[in-house]
Order: C-alpha cells, then sequence, then structure tokens
C-alpha cells in the first residue's frame, strides 16, 4: 500500500501542540502577536466575505461555525457554548479550527481552537482597548474569574500595559484560582468580595461571565464617567451581562454589527441604536474615545476573522516545529477522476 | 505528562481507515446500507434543524459548510467544489465531516468525506430512483463517468436492481476508466460514444457532469415520456445539466426546497414553479410516480441531512474495529475553569 501524497494530508495543531507551541513562544508574546495579526485583517476588513455564524440551538447550549475567506484563504471554526458543561466536569467552550486554499478547496491546516479561541478573543479585547481606553489606563477590574480571565488580564498587560488587575466572582473559589494562576506573571492581583469593590480605581471593567441568560453583572450607578467596559460574556441570544442603562450612556463599539445585533448586549436595544464599527476606529476612517468623560463599550460576541487570523498565525508558526502531525484527511487517487479505482486498489 | 482523558479524544477515521471500513463490509453493503440509513432520517425529517448550506464562492469553486442536528447529534460537512482541479490532478469535490453530542457540544467523530460524500451521493440517488422509477427498471443511462460514476452504477444495481449500464462522456478515456472499474461487479456495461446511444432503451437517466456552468447535457427531444431522471452535477448557483423544457415536462422531486431553488436545476425557473419533496413521498404523504408515461426527476443538490446520517453509519460502525485513531482535538482541564492551569502545568 502506498501512503497518500503530500496533497492528501493535512497538517493537524493537537491540544498538546498548542500548549507546546503557546509556551515556546510565551503566552504574551502569542497574545502580542494575534493582536497584531487580528488589527492587519481589521484593516482590510473589506476584502473579507463576511456572515454571521450559523447558529444551532438546543435547550442546554449552542453550536456554531463561523466561516470568512479572503481571495486566497478560508476558514472556520466549529465552536460550542454549554454553560452547563462546568458542573460536568466539561468546557463551557471547545472549538476547532480549520483554514482551506481557495483556489483548490483542499484543507490546510486543521487545530484545536479550545485553548487558541481563549487566547484571540483576548487580544481582540486588549486590541480594542487599546484604541478605546483611557490614555495611561492601569487597573483593570475583571468580573467573572472562569476559564478567560487569566488570558485576558496578561493580554491587557501585555498590549495595553495594565499593571493591576482587580478580580471578583460569584463563586471565590474561581477568583482564587485565577489569583494563584497569575502569580509570577507580573501583574499585582487584588481578589475582591464583591463586584463594587473590584470596580474600585479601574479605567477598565471586563466582563467576562457564562451563564446563559439575561444577566445584570453590571447595574448603571457601578460605572463612572471615563472607563473603558470590555464585555465578553453577552455572547448569543438570551444571554447579556450589562444593564441596559449602561449601554444608553456609552458609546458602542462591535465587530460585525449584523452578529452583534443578534448576539451582544445591543439585543437589549432597539435595532437601530447607533454603534461604531471597531475596524472604522482601527483605518481611522472613525474615531474611537472622543473625551475623557465618555464611557466606551466594547460589545466583544467574536467574530470569524478573529479566528481566520489566530489561524493563519498557527499556520505560519508550526513550520519547521513539530508541534503538528500530518492528517490523512483527504482522497488523493492518481487519476482524480478515479475515486473509486482507489478503493479497490487499495484492498 | 499525563495523557489526555477520553472525555478530550475525538474517534477520526482517515481516508486509508474508511477504504479500509468500506472494503471490510463491501461497497454494495454499504450503498444499501446508507440508503437505509438515509429514508430512516427522512421519515422523521420534521425532527431536524435545517438550513441551506452557507457558501462561500470564488472566481474557481465554492467551500460550502452543511450543519444540521436534530434532538441529541449535530452533524456538519465541510466540502468544496472546484472542477477546474481535475485538470490540476486534484480531485474536484472533497469533504469531511464531524458529528457531536448536542447536549454537550463535544466533537464525538471526525471523518473523511470525500469517499464517504460519494457513497452517500449515490445512495440517496439510488433511494430516490426506488421510489420514483417506473417499475422493473433495468436499464440506466449514466452520462458523465467521473468520480462519481461507479458508486451511482453500483447503488442503482444495490438498490434498485439495475442490470445494465449504458455510459456517455465527453471523454472517452472516462468512460473508459468507468467500465474498467465495473467489470466483475455484475453489470453489463455499455461504452456509448454519444448521449444518444447511451440513452436508448434506458429507463433511467443519471446526469453526474462537473463544469460549473449552465450545460445543457440533455435537450428536451432526447428525453421519452415515463423515465426517471437523476440529475446529480447540477449543484450550486450557475451550474445546470439540463434544458429547461425537460424540468418543465417533468414531476420535480427535490431534497430541501430553499436549497435547491438557489443551487439545482430549477434554478432555471420561476421560484413558484411546483416542486414535491421527496421525504413526504417517503412518508406517504404524497405520491411519487402517478403513471407510466409521468417523467420523474431528482433534481439532487445533496442535502445536509444525508451527511448527517452516513457520519452516524461510520460512527456505529467503527465500533470495535481498528479504522479509527483517537485525535486530542479537545482542552481537558481537571477543573474546567483552569484552561490557564492547564497550559501552565503542561510545560
Amino acid at each position: 500500500m502506498t501512503p497518500p501524497s503530500r496533497k492528501a494530508l493535512v497538517p493537524f495543531v493537537s491540544v498538546q501542540h498548542m500548549m507546546n507551541l503557546v509556551l515556546h513562544i510565551g503566552v504574551e508574546q502569542v497574545l502580542r502577536d494575534l493582536a497584531v495579526e487580528i488589527e492587519a485583517d481589521f484593516l482590510r476588513w473589506e476584502q473579507f466575505d463576511k456572515t454571521p455564524r450559523v447558529a444551532s440551538h438546543s435547550d442546554v447550549g449552542v453550536i456554531e461555525l463561523m466561516p470568512t475567506a479572503d481571495a486566497d484563504l478560508y476558514g472556520f471554526k466549529y465552536v460550542n457554548g454549554h454553560p452547563k458543561n462546568m458542573k460536568e466536569g466539561l468546557q463551557t467552550v471547545t472549538a476547532f479550527g480549520l483554514l482551506a486554499d481557495v483556489h483548490t478547496g483542499y484543507p490546510v491546516l486543521l487545530s484545536e481552537m479550545t485553548l487558541l479561541t481563549a487566547l484571540r478573543t483576548a487580544a481582540m479585547s486588549a486590541l480594542a482597548a487599546r484604541h478605546l481606553a483611557p490614555e495611561n489606563a492601569t487597573t483593570m477590574a475583571v468580573i467573572g474569574n472562569g476559564a478567560q480571565s487569566e488570558f485576558q488580564c496578561l493580554a491587557f498587560k501585555a498590549v495595553c500595559g495594565i499593571t493591576t488587575v482587580r478580580l471578583y466572582d460569584i463563586d471565590a473559589g474561581a477568583t482564587e484560582k485565577c489569583a494563584r494562576n497569575l502569580v509570577g506573571h507580573g501583574l499585582t492581583v487584588i481578589p475582591c468580595t464583591t463586584p463594587e469593590q473590584a470596580l474600585e480605581g479601574a479605567q477598565i471593567i471586563t466582563t467576562v461571565t457564562a451563564d446563559k441568560k439575561n444577566q445584570t453583572i453590571l447595574t448603571d450607578n457601578m460605572v463612572g464617567s471615563g472607563v473603558h467596559i470590555n464585555a465578553i460574556g453577552g455572547d448569543c441570544p438570551g444571554k447579556t451581562e450589562l444593564h441596559a442603562d449602561i449601554l444608553r450612556r456609552s458609546t458602542i463599539f462591535v465587530e460585525y454589527p449584523p452578529q452583534t445585533r443578534i448576539e451582544g448586549e445591543i439585543q437589549q436595544l432597539p435595532a437601530d441604536h447607533p454603534v461604531v464599527e471597531l475596524w472604522q476606529v482601527m483605518a481611522s476612517q472613525t474615531k474611537g474615545r472622543t473625551s475623557t468623560a465618555e464611557i466606551t463599550l466594547f460589545d466583544s460576541v467574536g467574530f470569524a476573522i478573529e479566528d481566520f487570523s489566530a489561524l493563519r498565525y498557527i499556520r505560519d508558526r508550526i513550520k519547521g516545529t513539530p508541534y503538528y502531525v500530518d492528517l490523512d484527511m483527504l482522497a488523493d487517487p492518481d487519476d482524480p477522476r478515479d475515486l473509486f479505482g482507489m478503493l479497490h486498489r487499495s484492498a
């Protein structure tokens, strides 16, 4: 039996490979790199084929496909969101993704994306904050200390120069876990016992909770003027974190309006409520923050281009490393019309 | 370093595994089994979450995602269609697919689907013909003798009792290849040099060509009364095989109208032209063929439920076999909130 040809093989990055690669490069360096990659793609926003993600909802969660493409590369991510998973010892979010060559339709990378999504989400948040947060912000409150929280803290350190994080979770064990994991990473970490305490002195507020319902993690009176809010957790229909009054006081920045209107905090607002597209801020086509008193809000839901950027980064960085294996995923008969002959000759 | 737990591992069926499994079961038995699986799912059509596939078009081809779900399982297929690939020594169509548990969002199977798509497409065609073709049909014309053609011939033998196939392709080499591959499979194979010759005495006409444009593989005067047409190749916008006059003389059966209106032969007709949903014929909610003179046309484009059925079949059949490997595709920290800790402890 002859082995499959190069064309039939797709590089696969497992979870273990991804961990090895990230530790090899360094977590903060990966976060900085991803912010650079995402910004580069946001700056050429109009070159992408864009669509809201395709969601399949059940009573307990959602499974989504997030495709996008430029003229050369096609990418998509499979991702689930099952908040009840945690109690069963499973991840709330797992993901994997694929890049393919637009010219042939052949996949060129398959990769785990549970870790990569956490990294790219944090890099995206920090990138948005670099454009929107008050100048010289040093302190971030983090409400929700689950699987995403440490990545958020390190991204804001690496990309925005945050030096202090103030942690709060309804589960004190989560806060303790986050604080413990951040030891030795050069951040001043302050565990808090109330959300109000966490917000004290914070110029940036990150909300990153997981419950799939309309919550009020922040009420209007908790949010002072001039802060930047990085709202991560409200990312599917019926799942929000902020009181609508906060939204009405804020200038709202989004990734891709057709998706955010359905999934983001702004699902609480009329469909014509004004929002600013983040890529236009990056491209200097419109303004970001315009005053020190303004409340800026990044209503983050996660968009396919961010995954595309992250997958392309991984594809480039695994070259020449041992951090992938080749999968025999594509049929490759000698004569492309002869799929049946390939099957029979394999006997 | 501890290996990942069971929960983090996803069974993967490579091309080689698929070939081994199919040969182990027997090609015709697989085709019969797939027809049974697809029919079982079509009979519970209303239980599925359905959406037209999500297509990303370029000048040279298309990349599509085809998701569907029932209450317990979610499935999707990645598939490309690049007619120009053949000249470059590549497959026109490659595919892979995934099944996941709706309750957790965790993938439970990743599989090659280039071969599996050829098998399920043929099984679907034969299943439709079993409901629509003239009784006691024995002869099928096959126009287009590329990668799909042998699978079509064997499915119609295994599922519908076809004994004779009459082959035609504009490339005589393709016909020769198809005829050679069918030697020893119990079919009378008649290579033809014109489409007209191929149609002589055929009760079933299969068109399965690959060019991405509006072709006229069959003109109206070539199609006599009473035949069943199995139109496979017209399966994306701007890609059709039949003259519109044939459509107007036929009773047209489709898989999922919202998708077929965009992609099938009926893209040539007004959007309100009557079509019959095949699942309703199977469920005896409406009639299939009503007279011996009627021309029945299965305007096949391929629907996500067929892939779902095929993936579920593979998941069931690989149990206890050596025809898969486990992939470390899902992050599985001891504490599901502690993704970051898992990363750091892997160092």
